[in-house]
């Protein structure tokens, strides 16, 4: 049986009983809310975890797994990507948003207001709040199709106090994957305003060709010292509750920032577990990434197709990034919010774009990383509610 | 084979393979500095995690899984102690110091200081500046050899701006459990100067009879109302490199106060394996801890006899609970660290009782969950030094 079939066999029953968040927060809906994947992570990932259990590593993380994990990042970087970042500047942390927490913290200046292209992962939105710190939310602007940033905008921002350029590349939830000439024209803006970037590079092993994951940091010095990176093999391999992530240092000052006990409290919460499954998913897990990527690419296609035939009004561009598909609901004649219609009329759970920012109003938040009847038959359910509305 | 049998033939070879923190920060000496058990976990908490792996649990944290946290918490806090909690006001969180640090920002007086017990377990001494808070240690007292709260003391310390007292019971690093009327003293002082607390309950699981431990917040409505209590199986159990815990609220405020997102942040970095762990722990782990317990029980009696016959200079008063040994070196005619001769001169690796606060200069923290053979060998060396030392 192929992989493309094993998944497709995956069915919701199957789903709830496993009761993953996405299948039991919402019981009566299809759970395409929240970015986790519907499939078990790679083998190797879970055998790893389980013959670390054996082993007895359930005590205080100790330094060598942790270097372990960091020089299987650097590996992956370099192999993937072709950035050669030292593994000493790798920095375990639970999750990215204990990293930007810890950067709006410690790296920027006391005070400055936090710039963030939306629409945007959800608790980018909300986190600067509750640092005492003013989010100022840039939309991202549509060009031949394809959402870019608004270059005007970040740049008055980050000229009227904004100190951390919030990036997101791989982007959730657009889905773009950025090319060098766009981020180096970000970098060109952030340098001339002395501010920093905090990049959000988590779904970066999920590009689906021809594009490719170039990380911000390594497109020039400039760019190297002004940036934090925040990288995690939890997204693609289905281990966001594992909680390890890594922290990429590129510059001496943030080194030496990173040795204050009270920033690198930062890596505290790291679980064992959670570093041995991205070791092993960085080192082992390439192979089983391949096969998913292209069953997830599928999806992608699928989805576009069905929508074309059932819902064409609503708006979509495949992502070249990421399993998530940002869905434009304005023209399909909803009152109020989309998503609550479609959780409650279609039975299909998905995240309001408004959650996303104020540039997310009217669209919808889909995880396509799910077995595709499934998404068919999200899809067909949604497409029945419209029709039912209409013929009210 | 009897579990005494094979906890004593664990050896220090397969100790170093495993690759603990304990036994591989300081490769030439006997870890004995960082509290964590050199025994493998209950086979039931183990087969739980490898079981939630192979069941696909690497995902978002489902309600389900935190709620049989709670409940499973609740069945032992209820079973052990005595104490009806409802499972609601339960909450998960990584670890007890994010509960602390949560607590110092969320739930005391915005600037007031922070009273501390000490000597004090290494973290609660250096995490309030940390939060901008300063830490005001109010030294135990000796009462017919063991140690006692100085009553007038956090009195003072209250009176004088100290918005939180921490208590740590049982007392790492000073093994007490607690009666209850000393408990009630501490919290009639505490209700009268209108102060909180957070007590560090980490240990619970770990006391040997006839001491009985009793929860802080269920010694009174007051005590109830002024406290937040932080629990865990990662102590007991061994686990806490896979972070979770339980912080236990029990007044309405609190609850509402837990409820803003910035609080209930607390909760954001527990991992699922951590979790799962803990149900386990406290459901299907009792028998294999009265077994550990008897080894530990027998380790504390050890660790005195074999003092009193190498080393009869060095303090020591056998723990109530935890299996944390503290240990008097001032008479022993050492100059400047304790810690560092034994580590350097007798290769045993302790914790400097400086660490734990002034009122711990010229003392040492031993644990002692480690195979007797080993706390045999760790006394030899130690013995070894002194003489050596002495001969000079």
């Amino acid at each position: 049986m192929s992989t493309a079939q094993e998944l497709d066999a995956i069915g919701i029953e199957r789903l709830r009983e496993a009761g993953s968040l996405k299948w039991s927060a919402f019981p009566e809906a299809i759970g395409a809310f929240v970015a986790e994947m519907d499939f078990p992570t790679a083998p190797a990932v879970a055998d790893a975890v389980k013959n670390a259990v054996d082993a007895g590593l359930t005590g205080y993380l100790p330094a060598a797994v942790r270097t372990r994990m960091a020089e299987a990042t650097a590996r992956w970087q370099r192999d993937r990507y072709g950035w050669e970042v030292p593994p000493e500047r790798i920095r375990p942390v639970p999750d990215v948003l204990t990293a930007l927490r810890t950067t709006i913290d410690f790296f920027t200046a006391a005070g400055s207001a936090i710039v963030l292209p939306t629409p945007a992962y959800m608790p980018f939105v909300t986190i600067p709040a509750m640092h005492g710190r003013e989010t100022v939310e840039v939309p991202m602007l549509v060009e031949g199709g394809r959402h870019v940033y608004d270059l005007d905008g970040i740049d008055r921002a980050l000229a009227d106090g904004g100190g951390l350029l919030i990036l997101c590349n791989p982007y959730n939830p657009l889905g773009r994957v950025f090319e060098r000439e766009e981020l180096e024209a970000v970098a060109e803006i952030v340098e001339r305003r002395g501010a920093r970037v905090f990049s959000d590079e988590i779904h970066a092993p999920l590009v689906f060709a021809p594009h490719r994951h170039v990380p911000y940091a390594s497109i020039s010095p400039a760019a190297a010292a002004h940036t934090i990176t925040a990288a995690s093999a939890s997204k693609a391999w289905n281990l966001p509750g594992l909680k390890a992530a890594q922290v990429i240092l590129t510059n001496d000052a943030d080194v030496e920032m990173w040795a204050r006990p009270e920033v690198a409290w930062a890596e505290h919460g790291t679980a064992n577990l959670g570093v041995v499954a991205a070791t092993a998913a960085f080192d082992e897990g390439r192979d089983w990434l391949e096969e998913t990527l292209a069953y997830l690419d599928g999806n992608r296609r699928l989805l576009g197709d069905l929508l074309a035939e059932h819902i064409p009004a609503m708006g979509y561009r495949a992502p070249e990034g990421t399993y998530i598909a940002w869905l434009d609901a304005r023209d399909l004649g909803i009152d109020g919010s989309p998503a609550d219609f479609f959780r409650t009329r279609a039975g299909v759970a998905m995240t309001d774009g408004i959650a996303c920012g104020a540039a997310g109003e009217g669209y919808l938040r889909f995880i396509l990383a799910t077995p595709r009847p499934i998404i068919e038959q999200a899809v067909r359910q949604m497409a029945d509610a419209l029709r039912d509305h209409a013929a009210r």
